[in-house]
C-alpha cells in the first residue's frame, strides 16, 4: 500500500529535505520514525525537496509499506514518535503509482522580510530582517515580470541539477503585511535557490537601489551574476502543495 | 535620565519576567545587558511580570542611569547584548518620577488555541493544541461576562499577592483565525494567573461541556474551584501596553 502524508516542519534545525549521511534531515528524522511504526526500512518520496534551514506548512510525501495500518495509526503513531520541529497533519491511502513530484501539482511558496530597526524573537527564524525600510508597492510591480513561462537561468544556483532552465511561474505577488513584507510565488516546480534569488533580487527594488523594472531586465539577461545575493533560506516557507486532480491520487 | 524600553521576547526559556537567583529571567537578562552598556549596575522595573513561559510582543519598562547615552545607543547597544529570545525595539527618554506600572495604562493579552487533530512545529510553545473542536462562537458569547468592573476570586490563583480582587476587564473578544481561537483581554490590571484560569475556563465552554452562560455563573460564585483549569503559559502573549497619555511621560 502507498501512503500520502502531509507534513509541518520548522526548517532550523534540519539540513534540509533530502537523506544525507551524518545529517539531521526531514527526510531522515520522518524515515526513523516510520520504521519503527511500520516495522521494516520505509524510504519516503516528497513534492518538493526544501533547502536547509527552509520551512514547510504543508509538505506533500509518500511512502509504501506492507504493513497493515488505518490513515488513524499512522497520524497518531507518526506525531508519537516525530520531534516536536516535525508534525504529520494527514495520512491518506493512494493509488501505488501515485508520485507526488509527477503528479501534476502546484507548489506555493512564501518568503517573509520583516522591515525595521529591531529583530523579532516571536519570529527568528522565520523572517529576513532588514533594518531599512522595503517600498512594498515597487516590488509588487517588479515581481509582475516573473509570472508566465520563462528561461530562468538569472535565478538559478551554481549546481543546480535541471536539465533546463524553463520554468512556469503561476503567480506571483508581493503584499504588506504589518512590520512584515511577503512574496508569494506558485508554479509547478522551480529551478534551485531560484525563489531565495527572486527574493534577494526583488530585496533591491524594495531597497530603492533598482528600479522597479530591474527584475525584468535581469530576467532578460539569463544570467546569474545580474541578480541579486540569493536570501538567506530561514525567510522561506513550503505554504502548500495544491494537486490537480486529489481525488485521482487518493484509492 | 529614566530610560523607557520597550521589549518583544520568547517566554519559553524564561523562567518568566521577574529576577530570581539562579533562573533565566527577562528581568536578569536585559538589566545584565544594561550594565554593561551603562558600566553601572542597572534595575528594571516592567509594566506586568509576565509568568514563566509566557510571551511579550510589547513589554515597557524603565530604568535609571547617570551615564550619557542617546536613545539610538541604548536601541543598538542592547540589541548588540542581548541573546536572540529578546530584543528592545524602543528606547526613550522618560520623566525621573515616571513609572510604567503606577501611570494610567492598559494591557493587553492575547491567548492562542490551536485547534485540530495534530500539533504545530511552526508554532511550538506558542498556542496551547487542543486535538478536538473548539466552538469560538459559545465562547465569544460567554467571555462578555467578564467585561466590566468585577470581583474575579474565581479566577485568582493561590498565591496571588493583591491586596483585594476587585479588577476593571475593560474589553474581552474571542475570534477565530483560520485553525486557531483567540482570546483578546484588554484591562488595566490583572490578578495572579487571572486570564489563564479565564482561558482554561472559556475553554470548557469552546468544548461544550459547559454552556455559554457558565463564565458569568463561575464569576458570581468568587470561587476558585468553580472556575476551569489554568491553561498553559505557552498560549499568553502580552501583546501590547496603551498609555492614557503617552506624551505626559516622555521627556
Amino acid at each position: 500500500m502507498r501512503w500520502a502524508i502531509r507534513l509541518e516542519y520548522d526548517g532550523a534545525d534540519f539540513a534540509g529535505w533530502q537523506l544525507q549521511p551524518e545529517q539531521r534531515t526531514v527526510q531522515g528524522v520522518v524515515e526513523a520514525s516510520l520504521d519503527t511504526l511500520v516495522n521494516h526500512p520505509v524510504r519516503i518520496r516528497a513534492a518538493g525537496r526544501t533547502d536547509t534551514g527552509v520551512h514547510a506548512e504543508d509538505q506533500v510525501a509518500v511512502f509504501d509499506t506492507s504493513a497493515t495500518r488505518t490513515a488513524r495509526n499512522i497520524l497518531a503513531g507518526l506525531n508519537a514518535r516525530l520531534p516536536e520541529d516535525v508534525a504529520c497533519k494527514d495520512a491518506r491511502e493512494v493509488a501505488t503509482d501515485w508520485d507526488p513530484r509527477h503528479a501534476s501539482h502546484t507548489k506555493t511558496y512564501v518568503y517573509r522580510w520583516l522591515s525595521g530597526p529591531s529583530r523579532s524573537p516571536l519570529r527568528r527564524g522565520r523572517v529576513w530582517h532588514l533594518r531599512g525600510p522595503l517600498d512594498e508597492v515597487a516590488m509588487a510591480s517588479a515581481i509582475e515580470a516573473i509570472v508566465g513561462q520563462h528561461d530562468f537561468s538569472s535565478f538559478r544556483a551554481a549546481g543546480c541539477s535541471s536539465t533546463h532552465p524553463v520554468r512556469t511561474c503561476e503567480g506571483a505577488r508581493v503584499i504588506r503585511a504589518g512590520d512584515e513584507v511577503q512574496l508569494e510565488v506558485r508554479g509547478t516546480g522551480f529551478l534551485r535557490h531560484m525563489i531565495r534569488i527572486v527574493a534577494g533580487t526583488v530585496t533591491e527594488v524594495g531597497q530603492g537601489r533598482q528600479s522597479a523594472d530591474w527584475l525584468a531586465e535581469v530576467l532578460a539577461m539569463r544570467d546569474r551574476s545580474a541578480a541579486g545575493r540569493t536570501a538567506p533560506a530561514r525567510g522561506l516557507t513550503l505554504r502548500r502543495v495544491d494537486y490537480a486532480r486529489p481525488e485521482a491520487g487518493t484509492v
